[in-house]
């Protein structure tokens, strides 16, 4: 059993009970604060929404003991100070904005199981050894700003402001005023670039349905996946559907399908890791008469190996190419989008796997296809990344869903790594 | 040699060399009447220049000895009244209307032809045997108004004025304002519908590039296709394109990609006169990084044989059936649009046979993939289509071309035709 917080049988039940109520408590309450009328949640950064959440968030902290503080973009950090003011902190939470018509799990998990776990520690083990802090990272999704990743990477020096200087939103809104309407911006609290961060754990969902397909409680990230996205366009002729003989076509669509399926072929033999998608094509002139003469269309591909990846998209390119040329097709093709592969911390990948099996919680080992903040902090510290299930795979819409039960073990699973970290013989 | 206009090969080549020069002269002289930026010809019906257009070849219809007529939907009539008034005309002609940013050929070809070779006739032979009449069709290519072959439909009982009475354009112009407004509409004139016609006889651009490709200078229509359009719409999952493996996906674009490379596959192996098309493809929700969750696509089938169409048609539907079942995706389809092949007279195929044959012009019968306004007379008289060629395919496009010399020899063809039909020993 584990070697902290829940050495007896008995005593992980009550916790994973304790938990379970807990954390349906905070998501609803978060999500309370950003409702959208299809029956999910919108917050976007530096809205009036995500300020009131924010300072809510902030409240909630400070009844349960923690020390806040904003920074200077607007990530909240509740403290618990440890007794080695001098060693570096141990820093869990994920980000507060969601999506335009997102859900109640994505991000605010992370910061929710976060709150309990430390609230859960501090409550029952007093000071930690070190300090110990929740985040609620400003921003992740980029879905308000063309930026992502605001919060963690302003933490993690690969976010600053000349980056934001001149971006707008949708209605010409400027990223500085909105940041400075809600009281933040240059100056206006403690710098964000931080130096003192010993580790950083992100529990989030899966935001895919393995998990619940091989009905494994918990996934510990090996890595989150390189990414690299490629957009082509294919130049055939667009002649007329009825008076052009199909042996004298140059067909744009039919080319590209058989690039579609050779993708998909060669993806599915490889296997996971390794993912490869066409997510966006369109045809011109996209009229019914008309045989198509040019297809645009994009592909993304991940692999937890950056030269495996590598290797797939060279294959890529020289298919497409070989496909295209045997049907007197053009073809150009870029790649315009490209991530490397982030590994995470070993010896947190270890601790995670012990407790899984010390506490008997159903785990597996797995590589995340979605990007996430855990890949900022990575640049400065120890990162480690648990995921609990997502029901249908759904993420980033109203149907998000986790159960309440599944919640609850991964708030146990993240309790117990920080007691190890933070209070633990091996805290220090 | 010919039997008639050109029986010493001599005359044949004067006769090309006179054509060509005027058949240049009639189409540039009607292009300027409605030039448009992109330097093709935007002629729509009723609109300011297609009105111009038709009083100003009434003017020249008339300087060149015709009697002239429009009918109450605007159909222009030249006519050369015969000897034997109790006969019924031989009709010659195409349409005046053009797509927006179309070419100087198609439809205007048909008339300047028809123009030139009763002219000729006319001017050597005298008085015909039948009245022969010239028609400037009004409207052929529902540019304009979502109504097509409005003037020979008119004519063949096949239109009438219930069906524009509530139609708009994009503008919101009411089809029947339009047309009274050029002076035409109900009671206008002479009535549309005609039951006098012994033949129609139209020449026009081939639109394709087969009689190009294989260097022949005219095509003989056996039929004008019969066309089916069906739309489908496959449903598998929307995913994200990072956490969602290959083995788990039901990628709908993968599915209509295999859809559409078996369509080509059958279509290409059965050849002409089949030719199938997936012209309009769209992705939802079309985004880089989400597998497909749906695709909504059409199919165009043109046949000259309306049981093999019908045959195709029932595969396609069979098929994509099977591999969307392969799949796990959803698949429904439905057929909107069912136009029968029409058979061109075999009469008018065997003079135009032999008069190729006589002159020692190459020819081909082929089938057309386009629909014309010959499909509409069929259903009242003998009717017959002769093709010329189209550089590089290329119709309803500024850059529509077909050289003079080639025009002159669709001019000689269609004169030597109506000589037949009008003159020769064989025309009552």
């Amino acid at each position: 059993m584990g070697q902290g917080i829940a050495a007896r049988p008995q005593e992980k039940e009550e916790l994973l009970a304790m938990f379970e109520e807990q954390i349906v408590e905070v998501l609803e309450w978060l999500a309370a604060f950003s409702p959208d009328e299809a029956g999910g949640v919108t917050r976007l950064l530096y809205s009036d929404t995500w300020l009131s959440t924010q300072h809510a968030l902030a409240e909630r902290m400070k009844s349960y003991g923690f020390v806040t503080e904003f920074d200077e973009v607007g990530n909240l950090f509740g403290k618990l100070p440890g007794e080695h003011t001098e060693a570096s902190s141990i820093l869990t939470g994920s980000h507060i904005d969601t999506v335009v018509q997102g859900g109640k799990y994505d991000g605010a998990y992370g910061i929710a199981a976060s709150l309990l776990a430390l609230r859960y520690l501090h409550d029952r083990y007093g000071k930690p050894k070190r300090t110990m802090e929740v985040v609620a990272l400003c921003e992740e999704e980029g879905s308000r700003f063309p930026m992502a990743y605001w919060g963690s990477g302003s933490i993690a020096g690969k976010r600053d402001f000349e980056q934001v200087a001149h971006l707008q939103d949708i209605d010409e809104v400027s990223f500085v005023d909105a940041m400075e309407k809600c009281g933040f911006g240059r100056g206006s609290g403690r710098s964000s670039r931080r130096h003192d961060i010993g580790a950083f754990i992100e529990v989030h969902i899966e935001q895919g349905a393995v998990l619940e397909t091989e009905k494994v409680a918990v996934g510990v990230v090996d890595a989150i996946a390189g990414q690299r996205r490629m957009k082509f366009e294919v130049t055939g002729e667009s002649n007329h559907a009825g008076t052009t003989p199909m042996h004298m076509r140059r067909d744009a669509l039919e080319g590209v399908s058989a690039m579609i399926l050779e993708l998909r072929r060669e993806a599915t033999r490889q296997g996971a890791p390794l993912v490869a998608t066409v997510g966006r094509l369109n045809v011109l002139p996209n009229v019914p008469n008309v045989v198509p003469g040019k297809v645009m269309f994009t592909v993304d591909a991940r692999h937890a190996d950056e030269a495996a990846l590598g290797l797939f998209c060279k294959w890529v390119m020289e298919t497409f190419k070989r496909l295209a040329d045997e049907r007197q097709l053009e073809i150009s093709g870029m790649e315009w989008f490209c991530e490397k592969p982030v590994p995470m911390d070993a010896g947190i990948i270890r601790h995670l796997d012990e407790i899984s099996r010390e506490l008997s919680i159903s785990s597996k080992r797995m590589v995340s296809g979605a990007g996430h903040d855990a890949q900022m902090f990575e640049h400065i510290c120890p990162t480690g990344m648990l995921f609990v299930p997502s029901r249908g795979g759904i993420s980033h819409s109203p149907l998000e869903y986790t159960a309440p039960s599944e919640l609850a073990v991964g708030v146990l699973v993240l309790t117990e790594l920080l007691y190890r970290l933070g209070y633990g013989e091996e805290a220090l």
